[in-house]
């Protein structure tokens, strides 16, 4: 099934207790659709970048089956930068530098070759042109997920409620969670979320692994255990994208596919950290992305009887 | 199998976001005790408490078929006594009080009639005190299994390096691991301990579950999402009871069987934090246990095919 992608592409500078780049290639939207395009050929993006952008990255998606007509090109305008810095837990970064350039006046426009979409995946964006994404699809998708972060609860909580109400799933970590619901047990978090609209809720906890909610069903995926975690940035994105690719492949959005979703965007993340930025995903193999797979399987297999 | 238990049985007072408790019983030896029971009926206790304690929480112990031969009651002292104090997220604690007490002098006399004991829990205690049982014990147990704790690493390196070089199971939290290793990442923190001695690392998580490390092998067990975390106090200690107790019921000690035992540990420590104290653990039902042993099947179970 066809996947309409909408986030950022945009440029990263980090800075890691391993070493610091230059701006590279960052944004939701660029490790999303690296990510699906490992599951699907009929990802469609929907993105803004300045004329500073490398073709090279572009003919890059492309040659990954990524259609890029809905990518608008500005002339004469910069990409959107952000650079920061992580401390020795990784868990935490400061932000240096964010310049919103071309994402400050976004106007998400959908190619009329894009209108068949039967999933879509709204990376983090501003609430309201994630909104606007779903206003200007004439059939609403089969499954719309959902990323956002904590800077939109503290600026734009109206918008953010608005369109997380429209959506099927949705993606944060453990403190947004906590942030957005008001309570401490992710497991009442997770309830009260579902009340704003999500019949599903992915709770993600870094390398404590992550949370699916839906009703009184939850299932739980572990990170998997690396020697080291070169740079978290897009470990989230590259999740979600493994997660909606899966299921626009196989096309299934019950509770147990969504499950293996999950340990698939899980593989995919595991991967995304262990080289700077989208470095290691432009070439990973599908016999590398199999054997994890079967890591996880055997990270969290035991055999007890049922009793 | 016999299962000899050594370590402290003591008072707490424990505050949490909850509410608060006077001097109730604690102590990592009745945490283990009262769990390992639910797996044997051939537990026998090694502690020291003195003449203030309540023999209605020893005939309990007895009632529950733990040998306490080898229980020690001090005239005219008093038993151990913490007090401490959590905070919202229950992950991060104040101690309020730590009155040594009876423990102070604690020479851990092994009866006769324990020398059989083909398990041995050692539960946090200061390391020269553990390293004395096993010395004492006139044929080395099957399995070792220790428990410790940050404390002593900053106070008795040397001892607690000489007598984890002794066990096969060391128990120990993120944080310690750590420390012991001064590594970041768990995985080379994983590799450096077990050079120390112990072929087996289990590295508790709290909230974020369990892993167990052995060689270049990886299990991990998640913790049960809970509503509400009433009390974590001894959830560490009920866990490392489940794990040994499972381990001494079915005899054994392979890595499969060792991912069985972490999941019972588990499952106990769920129960022990959703009460004060132990409250939850002296009424627990074998049919609550196997419910959630399905909890925790169900929480983690995926159907992908291998690949």
């Amino acid at each position: 099934m066809s996947l309409l992608i909408v986030g950022s592409v945009a440029f990263d500078a980090i800075e890691t207790p391993f070493g610091k780049t230059d701006k590279i290639i960052g944004g939701a939207a660029s490790y999303i659709a690296l990510a699906a395009s490992n599951f699907t050929k009929r990802a469609k993006l929907v993105a803004v970048v300045g004329e500073d952008f490398p073709q090279t990255f572009i003919n890059h998606l492309q040659s990954c089956s990524v259609n890029t007509e809905g990518l608008q090109i500005k002339k004469g305008e910069k990409s959107f930068f952000w650079s920061g810095k992580y401390h020795t837990d990784m868990n935490t970064r400061d932000t240096l530098i964010t310049e919103l350039n071309v994402l400050e006046n976004f106007d998400p426009i959908i190619p009329e070759s894009y209108q068949d979409c039967e999933y879509l995946m709204l990376g983090n964006l501003a609430p309201k042109v994630q909104q606007t994404v779903i206003e200007r699809l004439t059939k609403r998708p089969k499954l719309i997920v959902m990323d956002t972060m904590n800077f939109w609860m503290e600026i734009a909580m109206d918008d953010l409620r608005k369109t997380i109400s429209m959506v099927d799933v949705l993606t944060i970590n453990d403190e947004e969670a906590r942030q957005l619901s008001g309570e401490y047990s992710l497991v009442k978090a997770a309830a009260k979320i579902q009340a704003m609209g999500p019949k599903y809720l992915i709770i993600k906890k870094g390398e404590n692994g992550a949370l699916l909610f839906h009703g009184k069903e939850v299932f739980f995926a572990p990170a998997l255990p690396l020697e080291e975690v070169f740079d978290p940035t897009g470990a989230g994105d590259t999740f979600a994208g493994g997660f909606i690719g899966y299921l626009a492949k196989t096309d299934d959005v019950s509770f147990d596919n969504m499950k293996n979703a999950i340990i698939y965007g899980s593989a995919m993340a595991s991967f995304c950290v262990e080289k700077f930025g989208t470095e290691r995903l432009v070439d990973l193999k599908e016999e590398e992305l199999n054997a994890r797979i079967n890591s996880f399987r055997n990270l969290v297999r035991f055999n007890l009887a049922s009793v």
